[in-house]
């Protein structure tokens, strides 16, 4: 006998447990179907253990900067087994967490994978391979999630090459280390091992790291990674990999010349594919396209009754797009009209040295899609607290609409920037204008004071610089 | 002869020079008088300076506390000449700024007092204290600040009681220290001088510390000092003090007990007054009331063609208060129509460990003020990010009118709030209700998303408590 839910989730990420508790608020019967760790990737192998990890490297850039501030200690050092050891306790801490909001919520949690099993139906198979439930549901809500892309001939074996996962728990601290892939996750591992004291080579086949950001964003982290010793290679193939007893070469090709690179260790960072396989989307209306399931703005898919959100559903492969993607899926099956997904409120955050955060529309990208465009920058070494924290570097750009105003992308990189950006989120989700936030006091002494001198500086209106 | 111009700002502050300097950018021919530094106390002897020792005291904390990261260290030492001449030399560099600032804007600096001499004169005199220039300007903006206001008995003597200004170039680091006023000057002031080691009594003569904050943030506050070892009598008066040749002790009265503090030195942070005087306001309309100069909304006093911001015109001393008042003056004289001050829309800071920072109307506040609110809270230790950086104390605390559901205040301590707060700031600017907070994606991991989880509580939706 099928058991009844209103609701089924499958997958236990953000998006998937946020949503099932949201269902529980609007007194929905709930079941989470969860594979592996309640959590998922982002907590237990993504967003918060690789904090855990960039926090002991800015630890250890401080403590290597300590005459500046008059400060000095002798034989500084760190045990690197127990930098790791405190990141997965962090995870592990909030993957229990979630287990008591779940538990707390009273929604039913099932250990294993979910299928889908005909209208309305699922099949759960427990962690033994053996059928372990039947789950019956007007709403089915899939939240698979992503795994990471492999390229042929560099696929990880968990000893040389790492994706993410081996990174996170690494068997030694690398002398020498190569990243390939320069977006948010490879530019974290990069700057967090090169802090940690490796040398690091970035490998990207673009022809700029961090692709996705601002084009003066890009340049600006890359000047400073390699003022900080790390060696990054655009655009650049890894034509492949030769391994050896405790060592890996790289073969790269740019710019028509091959040369090899030479490390302890290689982690690959080549994007996300997603879970789309073994979860019964055969023979239904679900549409995939390029390993994601297709939706409307509200999750729904072709199949009635199924939705799906997150890493599952495309780009961007961001936690809180992701649970923002199951808070509106419930409310939509619950009847109450949220406001549908607009990707171009969603920030993102990339917590290498120095930080960088963004939201809306790149210059090019704002360009692109016709927009007359008015743009602002103000450094921080105009910003008295930036100044006063001896970390003056950095920048804040915005974008505006040059005929209506309209904030349409804030680009910020430099101190703290990771916690500043959700005021330009907040200005973007009110369509805000410019007049709006030239009349906003910013609290001084601030870096948050840099935010409103860039919007002076589109208008002509800057004090500091 | 007077030489001629536009505007004549008295008092090279954060609102004197912003002041000048819009005016410039509106055409206007303009001077700046300033008898001492430009860039005002806040600058010099302020904001500033301070937040450059407390990124020191921030830095002994951490390497007092390495082991939990996984580092460690040996024979941790700070010399505290270096920690005060790098706080001296930050206020220094950014004093020449702003003497940079004025130059490229061509405001005319004299160096010298000023003093009204009629309509539309202003006399100047030089440090010498003779005669230095006559000025003539259809506007004078007013912007001569605010000195510490000093208790009958306990005179700052630049040796064992100290205002502000020798707590920022103390000549020794004191072991025993005795702070009187628990405002944001003399909390900051006492977290600095624990966390760099001293012993330190806070004294407050209201029931409670940092008096004008909403009482869950000041209880939470004083607890935390009290566990990092402060002493806190609350509801005291200093009767007197009695000094020796390196020493002094303060007799305290509180709750009809009195007690004899010993310590190396004392801090009086008791308020602020306004510098009314020999600015040449006898014979004038310009009204003032408890030692602050009355305006209108946009600055203007009651005599035509004079007008005042910042601290001499009254709480809420704050730069950014001053600069923004500034601005709206110098727009008003333009003809520009700027919107009037709102203070309840200007943040708050105190760099104190923990970081407090809010803006709007505290919950008390709010219910004098006759609105039924909402309240929403969410604590630090439910965030990830927090828990990852290894500073998981603190809460944040979000009030709403329970009819309209319009944010009327919010109120946060713990890790990084001084920056987040403008997030706020902007919601209340734009008038924004619970919803469409509710509907902001905040990034994860950040300690903001606390913010959101706390409007999210308010209406019984918060997801990680």
């Amino acid at each position: 006998m099928a058991e009844q839910f209103d609701l089924v989730v499958v997958g236990g990420g953000p998006g998937g447990y946020v949503a099932a508790i949201r269902g529980a608020q609007l007194k929905m019967k709930v079941a989470l179907v969860e594979r592996e760790h309640l959590g998922g990737i982002c907590l237990n192998w993504g967003c918060i253990p690789t904090k855990a990890l960039l926090r002991a490297s800015e630890i250890n850039h401080l403590l290597h900067s300590l005459d500046q501030y008059g400060f000095a200690a002798d034989n500084v050092r760190y045990d690197f087994a127990k930098v790791v050891k405190r990141s997965r306790q962090v995870a592990s801490q909030l993957s229990s967490g979630v287990k008591g909001l779940l538990k707390k919520h009273k929604v039913t949690v099932f250990d294993g994978s979910g299928k889908l099993a005909g209208p309305g139906k699922l099949m759960v198979t427990g962690k033994d391979g053996k059928p372990a439930a039947e789950l019956q549901a007007r709403n089915i809500l899939l939240a698979t999630g992503a795994r990471a892309r492999v390229i042929p001939g560099i696929e990880p074996d968990g000893k040389l090459i790492w994706s993410y996962r081996e990174a996170l728990a690494p068997d030694i601290m690398p002398k020498k280390l190569i990243v390939i892939g320069s977006g948010a996750i490879g530019s974290e591992f990069a700057s967090f091992f090169l802090n940690m004291g490796a040398e690091v080579t970035l490998i990207e086949v673009m022809d700029r790291i961090l692709p996705v950001e601002d084009a003066e964003v890009s340049a600006f982290v890359q000047k400073s990674f390699a003022k900080q010793g790390m060696k990054i290679i655009t655009g650049a193939r890894v034509q492949g990999v030769r391994k050896s007893a405790d060592g890996i070469t790289a073969i790269v090709e740019a710019g028509n010349k091959v040369q090899e690179i030479q490390a302890d260790r290689l982690i690959s960072a080549v994007g996300i594919v997603g879970n789309v396989e073994n979860i019964g989307l055969e023979g239904t209306k679900v549409k995939v396209e390029r390993t994601h399931v297709v939706t409307d703005p509200y999750g729904q898919t072709g199949e009635p009754g199924v939705w799906a959100i997150g890493d599952l559903t495309g780009a961007p492969w961001l936690a809180h797009k992701a649970s923002h993607e199951g808070i509106i899926a419930v409310e939509a099956m619950a009847g109450m009209h949220p406001h549908a997904m607009d990707v171009t409120n969603i920030p993102g955050c990339t917590y290498c040295r120095p930080q960088v955060a963004s939201v809306g529309l790149t210059e090019a990208r704002a360009k692109e899609a016709g927009h007359e465009v008015r743009v602002g920058r103000f450094p921080f070494i105009g910003n008295g607290k930036a100044i006063a924290m001896g970390e003056p570097e950095g920048f804040v750009k915005t974008v505006f609409d040059a005929k209506t105003g309209a904030l349409l992308g804030a680009h910020m990189v430099g101190p703290e920037v990771t916690e500043m950006i959700q005021g330009y989120t907040i200005a973007r989700t009110l369509e805000t204008t410019e007049a709006e936030l030239m009349h906003t006091v910013f609290p001084h002494p601030t870096v948050s004071e840099a935010m409103h001198e860039s919007v002076l500086d589109a208008y002509g209106r800057v004090i500091h610089i």
